[in-house]
C-alpha cells in the first residue's frame, strides 16, 4: 500500500454475479422468474444458484472447467447463467436447434465436463453420448412444466445435482479477476465450424448495465424471453434483469398465440428478438393493440421501415441494436434523436432501421476499408470510410463488450482482431450523422454492372409491399450484368400480388437497377437454426455449378 | 497474446471522458447547458473541453498535476470536469462557502498548480494569491450570465486559457490506467484539517451508471444543479447526465424563486441535494404542485417522513440515498418495494426515510462493531451486528465507488480503511430487510440513563410538528441521566407553537423517554458552508465548561 492508496478492497472485480446476489437482498420475496404455473422468488433464484455450483463442485468440477447446458428458455437455464459462473466454471449454452454431430462438436472442442439438457432433447444427445472426448456426466431436467413432466429418466437429474450442494456453505458471489471467461457462445458456423466465442466477467456486467439503459429497464420490467437464452446469452439479458431487480417470463417455444397469453396474463413490459420473432408477434391470430408501451428490442437483420411502423402503431416502442456473438449481442443502438419526430413517417423509420451508434458502455463503432498485403492480421491498417451514406466498408468494434477471443482457436483470434479491431464481416456505410447502417453481410452483396447493390435495401423495398411477409434477395449470374438481385418472397396468409407488381413496386421505391428482375413466390424461405435466412441456400440453388458465386 | 487471448484492446480503461465523447458524437446539436440566456450544445461542450484540456497543456500543466476551481455551477464548472483530466490532470473542486484561508490550505495541500476561479470570488482569493505554495496562475471566469458580465479583469481569463489550446489536434478521450485519480474533493473538515478524497476514472464511471439507473435519468433528462459541483463532484452528476445526454440547467444560487423558475421555464424533470434544498423548493413562494413527476434525489441527512410525504402531494418523485464525500456521493439507495403502496402513509415515508442498501454497483453495505485493542487499524476486527433494527454500530463500505484513499495522507487512509473496509464514521442500525438506518453521527449519540437515543429519531418526531420548519437534537448535560436530549426549533413563517406543545407532540409520537426535556425556538441554526447543521455548535454552547461532551 502506498501512501496514497487504500488497501486492494477498494476495487472490486466487475461481476454479473453480484446482480443476483444484490436482487437476492433486496427483493427475497420478489418473484423472479415465471414458468408457467411456477414462481421464483429472488430468495430462491439465489438459493438454487448456490446449490447447483456446490452441486458441481462436490461433482468434481473445478475452477475454470466447462459446464454445457443444451436447455429452453426455463428457470435452470437462468440459474446456470449464475450457478455456472459462481463454481468457478464457464458456461456453454448450446443452441437446441442443432444436430447431434453440431453438438458433439461444441461440446468436445469447449471440453465441457458435466453436459445439462432438457429431457426433450435426450434425443439429440443420445446418439452420441457415449463417444464424448470430455463430458463425464450428463445431467437430465425433467421440467414440471415441460411436455415429459411427471416422467423419469435414466441417470442423475437437475434436482439431484442441486442435491449434491446441499448442506454446504455460500460461495461469495465474488470472482479474482474480472477477465475470467463466465461464458463461451458457439458461432453458428455458416461457413466452416463453429468457434468458440468467450465473454468475460468484466464485458458481461457492463453489457448487462448498458442494456437496462438502453431498453429502458427498471425494476418493474416483465421481460418475456423470446430471445433463445443459448443467443450470445441472450444478449446478457438473464443478468441484465437480474440486475434490476425484473421478472424473468419464461418460454419453452416462440409461438404466436403463447406470447400474446403471456403478454396479456403478466403485462409483459418488454422483450428481445430478431425480426423474425417480431413478424410472428405481428402475424398472430391474438394480434392487438396494447393499451400500453411495451418496448421490443431487435436486432439479427435490420427491420424494415415497414415492420417498424406496423409495431409501433400496435403500441410497441422499438429499439433497434446490433451486434453480433462476438459482441455479447448488441454493440450499437440506434439512439433516439428528438427531431426524428418532425420526419414524414416512412423516413423516421428508414432512420430507425439503421444500426446507430455505439451503446453508451461501448467504443464508438467504425466503418473502415481494411488495407493489407495478402490480409496478414499483423499487418493491417484500418482507414475509415467517408461518413457520406454511401461508401461501404467493414463494420469494426473493440473494448469491453468485445470478446476476449475464441477458445482454443489462436490463428482465427488473430485474424478476427486484425489491425487492433473485432472485424464483424458486415458491410456497411457511415452516415453523416455518425450512424452506421448495414448494408450487407460480406458474402451478400450483389455487384451488377460494377454497382454494389445492398440486398438489404432492396428487401426492404420489397417488404413495403402491403402483400409481403417475408423476403430474401441474392444475387444470380446474368450474363450482362455479372449479377442482378433475385427476390424469394413470402406472400401474407390471405393476400396475393404477381411478381411484376412487386417488382413495379420496388421501381418506385429505390433506384431502378437495384429492382431484382425476378421475384419467385415461395411458401418459406431456409432458415438457420437461430432464424436467420440462409441466403448461401438460395445462391446455391440459383448459380448451380457455374463456378463462381461471387461479384461478377 | 496468448492462444485464448485477443489483443490487449479488447479492455478499454473505464473513464467518464468516454461519455461526453459518445454525447458529442451522437447528440451534437442538442442543448446540453442551459445557463441562463446561454445554450452549449454538446458539440460546444466537447470542443471547450478540448480547448481547455489543450489550453492548460500549453500552460505547463504536466499530468497528475493538481487544477483548483472555486466556480459556482456554471457550465466552465461542468466543461472543467472533462477538461481537466482529458488534459491528465486532477481536478480539485473548491468549496464556494469556504474563508481565504481554508482555501489557501486546500490549494497548498493539494499542490494545485492553476486555480480557475468566479470574478465574484476573487475576494476569496486575492488576499493569499501572493502566498500559495504551487499555485503558478490564477484564471478569471467572468461569467457572461453572472453578476460580472462585461466588466474587465487581471490576469488571464477562462478565454484566454481556452484559448492558448486552439489550433492543436484533439486530445484522445481516453485514459491509460482506470485507477487512476480523476478528482480530489476536500472534506468539510468538521474535525481537523480538510482531507483529500481521491476519485478515480473507475469509479467515477460506474457510480455515473449507478446514478443514471437509480435516479431514473434518459436521454430526455433536464437536470437542474441544485447540488453544489464541488460537493463530491456533485455526486458525479457532471458526468451522468453527460453519459445519458441529457441537459444540464446551471444555477450560479440556490434560491427557491430561481429554481422555481426555471422548473417552469425547462420543465426540470431531475434535481438533487441535501434537504434544506428540499426545504427551500417547498417553502418557496413560488411552490406549487407540479403536473408531471420531478424526480428529487435526496441525501446528506436523512428527510424526515413529513416531508417526504409532502414532497409528494406536491409532485415530487423522492429517491433517498446516502454516501459521503468518500464513496463519491452515493453509495446506498432507499429501494422502492412495491408491497409499500399497500403501508399507511406515514409508516410508508418511514419505510423511505431508511437509507436502504447498495447501489446497484456498490457492494452491500454493512452495519459492524468494531473490535480493536486501542484502534489499531491493522488489527481490527468487523462483527456485523444483528440486522435487528435496534443494534446500532457503524456503517463500513468498500468497493469501486468508495475513494482511493487520502492524498498524501496515508495514516489516515490506514484508519480510514481499518479492517479492510472504509469507515463513515456513521451509527446506524441494519433492519431485518437489510436496509440500514442512519441513527447518528457517531458523536450525535443522546446516551441518557443508559439508553442511546437516537437524534435523528427525535428530530424527525419534532418535525412532524405541523408549525417546526427545521430542528436539530444534540445531548446536553443532565445531573441524573448523564445527558438528556434538548430540540432547537425553526419556526415556519406564520406558524407559532410553544416548546411545551411540541413536547407534547413528541411523547405522542416516540418513546418518552427519548422526548427533549426542552426545546428552544431560534431563528435559525448554525449550519456549514454545504447546509449541514453544525450540532457542535450547539453542544458547545450547551456544555460550556462542564469538561466532557461525551455520553453520561
Amino acid at each position: 500500500m502506498t501512501s496514497q492508496e487504500a488497501p486492494e478492497t477498494w476495487i472490486t472485480p466487475l461481476t454479473p454475479l453480484s446482480f443476483l446476489r444484490r436482487s437476492a437482498d433486496v427483493y427475497p420475496e420478489k418473484v423472479a422468474i415465471v414458468h408457467g404455473a411456477a414462481r421464483h422468488t429472488y430468495a430462491d433464484f439465489a438459493r438454487d444458484a448456490q446449490r447447483l455450483a456446490r452441486g458441481l463442485r462436490a461433482s468434481g468440477v473445478e475452477a475454470g472447467d466447462r459446464v454445457a447446458c443444451l436447455l429452453p428458455n426455463v428457470p435452470e437455464m437462468l440459474i446456470a447463467h449464475f450457478g455456472v459462473p459462481l463454481g468457478g466454471a464457464v458456461l456453454v449454452a448450446v443452441n437446441t436447434r442443432l444436430s447431434s454431430e453440431e453438438v458433439r462438436y461444441i461440446l468436445d472442442h469447449s471440453g465441457a465436463t458435466v453436459l445439462v439438457v432438457d429431457s426433450t432433447l435426450r434425443a439429440v444427445v443420445d446418439p452420441v453420448a457415449d463417444s464424448l472426448e470430455t463430458v463425464r456426466e450428463v445431467v437430465t431436467l425433467v421440467d414440471p412444466q415441460g411436455p415429459d413432466a411427471g416422467t423419469s429418466t435414466d441417470g442423475a437429474t437437475w434436482e439431484d445435482l442441486l442435491a449434491r450442494g446441499d448442506g454446504g456453505a455460500d460461495l461469495p458471489w465474488e470472482v479474482t479477476d474480472e477477465r475470467s471467461t463466465i461464458s463461451i457462445n458457439y458461432t453458428s458456423g455458416t461457413t466452416g465450424r463453429p468457434k468458440g466465442v468467450q465473454y468475460h466477467h468484466r464485458g458481461a456486467y457492463l453489457n448487462s448495465l448498458g442494456e437496462i439503459v438502453h431498453s429502458y429497464h427498471d425494476p418493474a420490467s416483465v421481460y418475456l424471453w423470446t430471445l433463445p437464452m443459448f443467443h450470445c446469452n441472450g444478449w446478457c439479458t438473464p443478468w441484465a434483469i437480474t440486475a434490476i431487480g425484473g421478472t424473468h417470463v419464461c418460454l419453452r417455444e416462440v409461438r404466436g398465440d403463447a406470447i400474446w397469453a403471456l403478454i396479456g396474463e403478466h403485462r409483459v413490459t418488454h422483450l428481445n428478438g430478431a425480426p423474425t420473432v417480431v413478424t410472428t408477434i405481428m402475424n398472430a391470430a391474438e394480434a392487438r393493440t396494447l393499451d400500453y408501451a411495451l418496448v421490443v428490442t431487435t436486432a439479427g437483420a435490420p427491420p424494415s421501415p415497414t415492420t417498424i411502423l406496423e409495431m409501433e402503431k400496435m403500441g410497441f416502442r422499438i429499439v433497434h441494436v446490433y451486434g453480433l456473438t462476438e459482441t455479447y449481442g448488441p454493440y450499437t443502438v440506434c439512439q433516439w434523436q428528438e427531431d426524428w419526430r418532425g420526419l414524414e413517417e416512412q423516413e423516421r423509420a428508414r432512420m430507425q432501421a439503421r444500426q446507430g451508434v455505439g451503446m453508451l458502455i461501448a467504443e464508438p463503432v467504425r466503418v473502415v476499408e481494411v488495407l493489407a498485403e495478402e490480409y496478414d492480421p499483423a499487418n493491417v491498417q484500418l482507414v475509415d470510410v467517408p461518413a457520406d451514406g454511401q461508401t461501404m466498408g467493414e463494420i469494426v468494434m473493440r473494448g469491453n463488450n468485445v470478446m476476449s477471443g475464441y477458445f482454443r482457436d489462436a490463428d482465427a483470434t488473430a485474424k478476427a482482431f486484425a489491425g487492433g479491431w473485432y472485424h464483424s464481416g458486415d458491410l456497411g456505410v457511415m452516415h453523416t450523422d455518425g450512424y452506421v447502417e448495414l448494408r450487407d453481410r460480406a458474402k451478400d452483396v450483389v455487384v451488377s454492372g460494377g454497382e454494389n447493390i445492398s440486398t438489404v435495401e432492396v428487401e426492404q423495398a420489397v417488404l413495403s409491399h402491403p402483400a409481403v411477409l417475408e423476403a430474401a434477395v441474392v444475387g444470380v449470374p446474368d450474363e450482362r450484368w455479372g449479377e442482378r438481385p433475385k427476390a424469394f418472397v413470402v406472400l401474407r396468409q390471405g393476400k396475393d400480388a404477381e411478381p411484376g407488381e412487386i417488382i413495379d413496386h420496388v421501381k418506385g421505391a429505390i433506384a431502378r437497377y437495384k429492382a431484382p428482375r425476378d421475384v419467385e413466390i415461395v411458401e418459406e424461405l431456409p432458415k438457420t437454426s437461430t432464424g436467420k435466412i440462409q441466403k448461401f441456400e438460395l445462391r446455391a440453388k440459383e448459380w448451380g455449378d457455374s463456378g463462381t458465386r461471387i461479384r461478377g
